[in-house]
């Protein structure tokens, strides 16, 4: 077999593990001497390469350097969100293409979720068409754990880590007074409740806190809310509340998108008298934007208006994907071996096939056997939490859930330190150059 | 001299390292038996202690208690926002001191901040106009870091490492995409920068994001914060802002307040006509509410508007003064050690006074001298960052803060684990009880 060059890319939102799969990809890349050449890594993803950038990683990178690109959180090669066009005579292809054979690429990598999939997908279904012998391969990357045909995707763990830990310490730090409170934790996932579902961990005794969990999965009901609240401030001083961002009514309407007219309903308040259109105004400021607001502040104001207890609301954010600190050692470590995973079923002929991971079993059984799916199955699905994994009230998970997402978070990783600080592996051009 | 007991309590917001005091304040007074009997936690403060609340720490807590209290944040004893009468007549201090007197009470500790320490001058007053024999000392401790008299303040190191570490993920996480972007990360800090400079540490390179830090201790302009990310945006992708919360402009509107009309008139547009009542109909919800955003949301909407690029605010929240996970291991250590001297000074007779930190040095030279201060003169005061150590631009902080505050970061904490996730001490009672 001729000796053919490597290329890898990141896409998509960022992760505690990707750049550990980028280490996995690298890794097995080098130790294949006889079948690999070069292994090159695209700045910016297909978008960037498509402008001609890229870098030789092989090259590039020290031993000791690699070691701590495996514990750096975010995408150390830069990522981009460009979708390939569905017309496979668009230029872009032959492009791309050709660019791939300038270079003498023979394994194409991309680590990513959904849309990366969609990537792969189009591109090994290109290649088939022009005969190409390049090989195109997946590699799953992201915290909502969204992709089918995969019991889970790297990067969740340390999400679902991160989560756990951090809703433990805010529930500490809500419960120091003795006054009556309401906390309401929001917490990433659009349309699955995975992420949040990992806050059920913060709890450390039987019925310690978060007392109330709802994901997205399950309609929302304000209504219902309200009972679920009034009934747990009767039996504690201290409720605290995790939300899924992406959490909707039964009209399908996002609960961060309610105004004065759905808090008014429920509250059995009056809005003022006007047109639709002039309150509707209320809601849109005088540029026309919709309030940056969250569930998280939506739910806030109206905890304080029916019970008029203290009230806050915390945002986690972006911290739970990007956390270095907090990532779980078992995710870096499977991330790390989806990448070499990817390159050995490359090498072993695989196109057009994402590496997935099946579950042996949970608590000590818990262990992971490595396989490659039909990437055109995984692309543009979505993998929701089991309705049955919900209780039946509807606001809380039940002990499946916890089975299937405990193995996931074990594990504390070292991060290199200088200055009280962890240290990172970035390219220093990611943060000056302008293009 | 007669054997006596304490009493020791927490009191204002929580902390990493308030807990390491209370720790501290236990081992010295284990230490010294023949002067000290029973060491007595206040529950909730002084306002659970008026209600009968209180705990024998002595008793209930083993060694190995004791050692993961050492690391726990919030605050175990539960605390309080509880400010003691102004007049010494109120019955409230006789009552007070009935109760200390009940439990043999030699010396009392409050564990705080300036609301705190206004209670250690009073109770000490008091018991000087009675002629208690009761010493009274105050252990500071405020992630503000506001406190006079004293170099630092226990708290401060801790959440200005989280801020530190957490801008920098933040930072990696903001420039993965080539497309330009601002991301602006709102931090604590009403009247005070200092936790807010310390995103100064983030920065890994020259000219490293975060691009623009902004302290209440300059008058803030959004014209000149409008030429800043022009500025920033002419010459990187990704510019990352830090904002102290409570910025404000010139005539003492704090940012956060902004809404329409001070938009408007720095964008050059025109609100609608109408009143000024009714142009403020926008700015409150039908409830009356000012909208609950914050700083960080005001400028995200800004930048959108003036330069429509990329824009997210990230609000760090509570994470920065409860994450025990990422506290500074030299705060653990003077937290704690500020417990044992104030138990130290009280019974070597010092009485009214707050254990005080005075540097030897910085870098390798530093170091701390204790020496206990006039609690009345702190109390109530407020140190801001000098405005010398703010640049000039009034967008960034200079060397004499990063050599201030780098050594209060440094060190990092093992917090024990159990199932992949931090196991704090806490009462259980604390999530339960229902007073």
């Amino acid at each position: 077999m001729p000796v053919k060059n490597i290329i890898v890319g990141q896409s998509g939102g960022p992760t505690a593990v990707i750049n550990a799969s980028l280490c996995g990809v690298i890794r097995e890349g080098l130790s294949r001497k006889e079948e690999i050449g070069k292994i090159y890594g695209m700045i910016h993803g297909v978008e960037g390469f498509l402008e001609g950038r890229y870098m030789d990683l092989g090259a590039e990178l020290s031993a000791e350097q690699l070691e701590t690109l495996r514990v750096t959180p975010a995408a150390y090669l830069g990522s981009c969100r460009y979708k390939l066009p569905e017309d496979p005579d668009s230029e872009v292809y032959s492009r791309l293409f050709a660019k791939f054979e300038e270079l003498n690429i023979g394994y194409f990598f991309y680590i990513g979720g959904n849309d990366s999939m969609d990537t792969v997908s189009k591109l090994s279904r290109y290649g088939a068409r022009i005969d190409s012998p390049i090989r195109f391969v997946g590699i799953p990357k992201t915290i909502d754990n969204d992709l089918i045909l995969t019991d889970h995707t790297p990067g969740f763990g340390s999400a679902a880590r991160y989560v756990a830990a951090t809703v433990r310490e805010i529930v500490l730090d809500s419960s120091v007074y003795q006054q009556k409170s309401v906390t309401i934790i929001e917490l990433m996932g659009r349309h699955t409740g995975w992420l949040t579902g990992a806050s059920v961990l913060a709890r450390k005794y039987e019925k310690d806190n978060p007392a109330l969990i709802y994901l997205p999965e399950r309609t929302f009901s304000l209504k219902e809310f309200a009972g679920d609240v009034k009934r747990e401030l009767a039996r504690r001083r201290c409720v605290v509340v995790c939300v899924s961002e992406g959490i909707a009514d039964e009209s399908g309407t996002f609960i961060c998108e309610y105004g004065d007219r759905e808090l008014a309903a429920c509250l059995g308040k009056k809005t003022e008298t006007g047109t639709d259109a002039e309150k509707e105004e209320i809601l849109l400021d005088t540029f026309g934007h919709k309030m940056l607001t969250g569930c998280g502040k939506v739910l806030e104001r109206f905890v304080r208006e029916r019970f008029g207890v203290k009230v806050r609301s915390v945002e986690l954010n972006v911290s739970q994907r990007c956390s270095g600190i907090l990532a779980s050692l078992t995710d870096i470590k499977e991330a790390e071996k989806a990448g070499r995973m990817g390159v050995d079923y490359a090498l072993s002929g695989e196109n057009g096939v994402m590496v997935s991971f099946s579950r042996r079993g949970n608590g000590s059984l818990y262990g992971l056997d490595y396989c490659a799916v039909d990437v055109n199955e995984v692309c543009n699905q979505e993998k929701k939490v089991p309705v049955s994994w919900i209780s039946d009230s509807g606001n809380d998970v039940g002990q499946e859930y916890v089975e299937y997402v405990l193995p996931l978070i074990q594990g504390a990783v070292t991060v290199p330190e200088k200055d009280g600080l962890p240290e990172y592996l970035y390219r220093k051009q990611i943060f000056l150059e302008n293009n």
